[in-house]
């Protein structure tokens, strides 16, 4: 099969998918679980051929761990499964139910978005929490992996849709794409795809929202903001800012810029130093930052850089606006923090930056959504529009208006004599 | 100012207008009314003005008739607002609520989506629903209208910026484009623009949808379908393929496409030709039709025609699953009803028919944000993401979480010691 072909089969099993029960997905789901765990062995096997090729090719030994995908990592994957069984299905829930008249009611129901084509990174695990987030949420998908994990993401693709035909599943949920050019092809078919989900970096995904007309969800960058405002524990706030900084320097919901009200920065700011630089973390500071402490200068970039990397850009501001003014304008959009005792201006301050994940006294490394309790995550979101912050199963619905008659005409409606509408809301489901 | 400094402008009062309180935004609403009713005579005198022009340069009668903004479209936008202030605000609600941890609080919280940029047709009247739904769930809006309503137009958004600044509101959350080519502006303007809703022509709105890379929210055409199921009672099905057909021809909701099942067609088709000939409409049917009545032959491109004339392409289908997969294939994913008797038919025809609207034994021309309670809708979305079918005030928000802690960091939850989340749901909000 082309591209065109595997998302028309995929639009096509869409429409069956959706009717199908919480039950049937979920024994689908544990089949799932269930084929993983039996065909381990020849899954590691096979993982262990792309591990060597990757080897000797040089890929670095990040990628390469994260390539690896051994007995733990599919038990992993397996209990993951579990805790998404265990999860509400999203689908078939009444958001809103009104009578419009007599004999006539409208209800808003979930439904599944339909087919959401996902762009991943190099790890296998991947495949396998993305595909069942949308086998549960009833949508078909087509996926494209690392190219370094083509044998381990084909054998898993195969096994995945084996066992859920042997559920009883539609055939054609899942497809895989292979290259970067099915990538390409794939951006063009809005005619069979409904959402793309492309994670990886910053100018990969700025490549997917300009070359498609499929709406996109996702980021592009994530530069996150640490602000100590002059009410805060300064203990505290070296802990956040160190955390948010240096516990993982390679995700989007790591810290790239420290905002530091100058009524605390005496005190904070060489406590702060010495706490990052134990971390070998470089400071890049504004004037007022480098009149107390050493650092290296912050040019204008650096406001707006997603260092991704040892590196804190440090700037000292006036107060509680310039902070909220700062984070807006250089800011992504992703998780930003403020570390203070004010319980008002922490109010002030996560309704007014506008961020999809704001923070009070917390690390911005917290916005995930295993930390978020979602179960997993397709993705973080910055859009402003459908889903925003860590997506899971939620962000994979939509609705449709269901209008249930007894043969009502709007001409009935409308004129000198027309019939009023009722509009009452309807408590019970039906 | 520019367009560009006009949506920097709405974007940085989009940031205040988040913060508005219920209260103020409902005070501001109130005083916009009353200042529209104090100023008609103006209004109209200036709405008199555009008529005059357009008369002069012969536009059609239809279209002149949707230009006049008289004192009985005055007290009709009015009363528009007074329903629009008892409204729920949309803004500010918790939508969930975690704890994450002991002192870990987790809230999903509704906001404005920030600037949203809408293009619409020539009716004033709606410029006044559009920028009082945008005012209500806290954005502030671009608004371009049709050029003959320019001077009605301007008027309007001078009286409504003046009367929501005099109750306390920012200034610059509604903003006026006079011309296309400040629309063609406004499209590249991603940074400071959240959304783009466009009403118009098909091709207008596919022109918008391929010119952008803000997310648009729209439809480009409305080509729906009423299905008469064998268990269809007669009479009902006549009455309701005429509303939907003719109650109103030139808009999205109307029905171009009938589907027949066989086993009832010829039954049912004599009786609709005559009661539709009665109300001029030209048929155009399928081989198997036209073995019934006499009809106009169908071609292929009649089932994918949006005539919003009096025109309508009938079919003769084998049964409901050959009806699904038509409306699926050639639909627009916009409103389509099956009439029928035997409910689980009409379950399975609601189930997997793929569109924003799915009706049963009810009339296409229902689907419409005031005939379903929403209040009065800023468009109807075909979109597969964020809002489908009419959109009304919650269509216009999303969400972001505030995470509220006491100093927890990402490496505590981590590692062999890691502590675990509670991951319990906060049943009150706060």
């Amino acid at each position: 099969m082309n591209i065109a072909e595997s998302a028309k089969a995929a639009k096509s099993t869409s429409i069956q998918l959706a009717a199908v029960v919480t039950e049937a997905k979920n024994i689908a789901l544990a089949e799932i679980a269930k084929a993983l765990k039996r065909r381990s062995a020849e899954i590691v096997s096979v993982n262990e051929k792309d591990l060597a090729a990757a080897e000797k090719s040089n890929l670095a030994a990040p990628l390469l761990k994260r390539l690896k995908f051994d007995e733990g990592k599919i038990a992993d994957v397996c209990a993951g499964i579990d805790s998404l069984i265990k999860l509400d299905d999203p689908v078939g829930k009444t958001l809103s139910a009104t009578e419009l008249d007599d004999g006539l009611e409208l209800y808003k129901v979930s439904c599944p978005i339909g087919v959401i084509g996902v762009v991943f990174e190099s790890r296998p695990d991947a495949l396998v929490q993305i595909s069942t987030l949308c086998l549960k949420s009833g949508n078909a998908v087509l996926l494209k992996g690392g190219s370094e994990a083509a044998e381990t993401n084909r054998i898993l693709a195969k096994v995945i849709a084996g066992a859920s035909q042997k559920a009883g599943l539609p055939e054609g949920w899942i497809q895989l794409l292979e290259t970067r050019e099915d990538v390409a092809e794939m951006l063009a078919l809005d005619e069979y795809i409904d959402l793309i989900i492309p994670r990886g970096s910053n100018e990969f995904v700025r490549y997917i929202m300009d070359n498609t007309n499929i709406p996109v969800l996702g980021h592009a960058e994530g530069i996150c903001h640490v602000y100590v405002e002059a009410g805060a524990d300064v203990d505290m706030a070296v802990r956040i800012a160190v955390d948010s900084k240096c516990q993982y320097v390679a995700v989007c919901n790591a810290a790239e810029t420290l905002l530091v009200d100058e009524k605390i920065a005496k005190d904070f700011l060489p406590k702060v130093k010495t706490a990052l630089e134990a971390k070998n973390v470089e400071l890049r500071g504004c004037e007022k930052t480098r009149a107390i402490i050493d650092a290296k200068p912050a040019g204008e970039k650096d406001w707006s850089a997603e260092y991704l990397d040892l590196i804190l850009s440090v700037k000292v501001v006036t107060g509680l606006d310039e902070a909220i003014g700062h984070i807006n304008r250089f800011g992504s959009g992703h998780t930003d923090t403020i570390v203070t005792a004010d319980k008002g201006k922490a109010g002030k301050f996560m309704d007014l930056v506008d961020s999809a994940n704001v923070f009070w006294n917390a690390s911005t490394r917290f916005s995930d959504g295993f930390r978020y309790g979602l179960g997993a995550e397709v993705g973080i979101s910055t859009n402003k529009v459908h889903a925003r912050g860590p997506v899971g199963l939620e962000g994979l619905v939509i609705y449709k208006y269901k209008l249930l008659g007894t043969g009502q005409i709007v001409a009935d409606y409308s004129g000198p004599n027309a019939k009023k509408f009722t509009h009452k809301r309807i408590v019970s489901g039906e």
